[in-house]
């Protein structure tokens, strides 16, 4: 029996490794188009920050132990070209030559692939992107071989706001263009705003509502050409977010659902029950709409490599449903999200009312206490808890966890209102930011604006 | 229609200043027998800790504010000493004075007090304890007038080891004789021992298995004896643990509950349907045993004061049920607790199955990484999440509410490890320890202990 997977990174080689585990005398042949395996590709920003540290110490694991200690049969610069379904073979190159290879269960987990923009301009050397262990390789070398004393990031997602920070670091200069008015769409403006000071504040300069037009090269280096200006830089990132690599599925006759990903089922099963996909490439359920939804995330990929496993004989474990927790640090701060936003809730169909306060990230009169912003959103006709965004310089991250916790429990606002958390003067005042924050989102799903005010909330 | 209450701390003062809001015309009177209302109790150690911070900057809100803002009749210097509740009227003392007042509605928020030891020398000048704002006006006034180089803390627990951080920061030399062999008894032993460790790092001597007989007078200052040694102080701090003020209570026949606390239903009314109790003298019930329970913390105070303006003229708002999560810190260490321990659990009549980790706060090669411990307690029937705790430099406070809205929610140890939790690289691994301590104790509960081994948590 035979387990073909093609890509070996974090969905794929968690899926060959609990296979081999469960299966000892499973073949398990891993096809990874590039020489590099088992790498904390989130890591990337925080490597390069820091001109010491080689790339490479970012591999978990190298490829001579998943070959010689877990049996793996791992194939380094092996391109999957193809897939016959029919013949069941996937057929490829590595180095010009073509291979071919059978199998009894596939696993696609071919990944994610960083956007491009339309622009003249984008293959210039200096105009960079981030995703694999090679782009943040190459981006070191650029930084070590060149002044690099200015940098555009196009982007300020979470990569282009860690890169913020990493290159602020290493002394580049760095300009954010956003086309949007504003940055992070998804959070309450006013907590957005704050980033936005905080990048200021640290160095990082911000321009919202800006079409890029072209980047070219001067004799001064390269230029960011915008309506309006020109922006003359050493180095440009363009980090526009992500999509799916699923044309060799597509190509395969598999169904695709949103954002082009690969449709899966519960049991991480493609529309050919021999094939399953995981990791980025693949699509999910979300657990407050049932809808399926693209949230490429890297504790998703590792779950569903592993569940592969579980499941290549039988339906055994189904996937569970996701909510979409993230969190980023961008300079001083912590952001983090999970659940829906109010335009996502609304797109959803739900009549999405929201609140946001801001609170202490410490007790009364606690030295260090830094403003703690937390946003929840809840459904009016059911007061069901929907998602919530924190936005603070301490105790933002974590917090996070408890909001999706509850939003997996399909908790209404009053039962998640009514959890018993902790307290202590160094965490967080008697109430917690969270508690404070579903109180006056009752007091609004309620309406009762005119009496009731929001209690006292200290000490 | 009036109202009394008894006790101008978190619980009186929150049902004060709630009953004045929801009923303006309500005559609301709160008897507090010392000259403190409205303070951050739990700051205390933080504020000692800190020579140039008065005492009084931890009061939240002065007398003059619930009194002149609130419409509170807040009578300070009022010892409330028995309740006739045949004539609806409260007896008490004021300066020497007697004085009465009849109610319609009566709450007893009388709070807890510091446990005593049955050894001679307690009532010794420099033998001190703390829970009212008076106890550490008093402490520091005896820090500032003797040279305190070294003291005894008589008692492990959150207080003990606050305080023993806190005289640390003052210069002052601290030891910790412990009565039984470990401190902490609901954590994992090597858990605990941690924070053995931390606290002899920091230059804070635990002994441990230590049986005090006596405390005296020497010309040299305070000496501590125990069974095998004497220990010359200049202080000594007894924090053993606080018990209910219930005398009142019990003295006009109301029922108590476990630990003497006053026993109330879900709606905070005791015995006699015309009064409440609530904060640290009243008792709870156990969101997973359902059984009563006495666990006194400054949430419980704030949302049960409260709750028993929103129920004082009708059954209108239960109290939620607890799962006594609480944290605290001492020197670097953070330590977190939620719902049951193993030896609680057991006692509850669950077959507690626990499993601990030692994961990492941060992820692969992200500098400043430190331990993070995890446990949890499961039900082995049921596979029901019962309890959880963590211990760590960093992240362990705020991921203890993640397991404490698990526990509120009923979840199974499935069920918590399926919650999408978030991950970024300066806030954990890409599997939250939390989730990689669920899945071992998974695999612990399946009890496939042969062929299964954890699955790969890394990139």
């Amino acid at each position: 029996m035979k387990f073909v997977v093609i890509g070996g990174d974090a969905a794929g080689l968690s899926a060959a490794s609990k296979a081999k585990r469960m299966y000892p005398d499973l073949d398990v042949i891993v096809f990874e188009k590039t020489f590099d395996v088992s790498f904390s590709a989130c890591g990337m920003p925080y490597n390069i920050a820091d001109p010491l540290r080689g790339i490479d110490d970012l591999v978990v694991r190298s490829a001579d132990v998943f070959r010689n200690k877990q049996g793996i049969d791992l194939r380094l610069n092996h391109t999957v070209e193809s897939i016959d379904r029919e013949a069941k073979v996937v057929h490829g190159r590595s180095d010009g030559k073509e291979f071919s290879e059978s199998y009894d269960k596939l696993l696609i987990a071919t990944g994610a692939r960083a956007r491009s923009l339309p622009l003249p301009g984008m293959d210039l050397p200096g105009v960079l992107t981030l995703r694999a262990l090679d782009d943040g390789r190459a981006m070191k070398r650029y930084l070590a071989e060149n002044t690099v004393r200015s940098a555009v990031i196009v982007g300020s997602g979470y990569i282009g706001l860690e890169m913020a920070e990493a290159l602020c670091a290493r002394g580049v200069g760095v300009i954010l263009p956003e086309v949007r008015t504003e940055i992070l769409p998804w959070l309450p403006l006013e907590m957005s705003k704050l980033i936005i000071e905080e990048l200021e504040c640290k160095g990082a300069q911000v321009m919202l509502g800006v079409d890029l037009t072209e980047i070219r090269r001067t004799d001064k280096g390269l230029q960011v050409v915008t309506r309006d200006s020109r922006l003359d830089v050493d180095m440009v990132l363009i980090a526009v977010g992500v999509e799916p690599r699923s044309e060799l599925a597509a190509n395969a006759g598999l169904a695709l659902g949103p954002y082009k990903a690969i449709a899966v089922d519960k049991y991480l099963r493609t529309s050919d029950p021999n094939i399953f996909a995981a990791g980025d490439c693949a699509d999910a359920f979300h657990a407050l709409t049932g809808a399926r939804v693209w949230i490429p995330l890297g504790l998703r990929a590792n779950r569903t490599g592993w569940l592969v496993a579980e499941n290549l004989l039988e339906n055994k474990t189904e996937a569970p449903d996701i909510v979409g927790t993230a969190v980023f640090k961008t300079f001083g701060y912590e952001v983090a999200r999970t659940g829906l936003s109010v335009g996502e809730a609304e797109t959803a169909g739900f009549q999405a009312v929201d609140t946001y306060i801001k609170s202490r990230s410490r007790a009364w009169r606690q030295p260090g206490a830094e403003d703690l912003w937390v946003q929840l959103v809840a459904d009016r006709s059911t007061e069901k808890l929907l998602g919530g965004s924190i936005v603070g310089k301490e105790g933002a991250a974590h917090r996070i966890d408890s909001i999706a916790v509850a939003l997996h429990a399909g908790m209404s606002v009053t039962e998640f209102f009514n959890c018993d958390m902790a307290y202590a003067p160094p965490f967080g005042p008697v109430w917690d930011p969270m508690l404070t924050c579903a109180n006056v989102l009752l007091t609004n799903l309620k309406k009762a604006s005119t009496a009731e005010k929001p209690p006292i909330m200290e000490p």
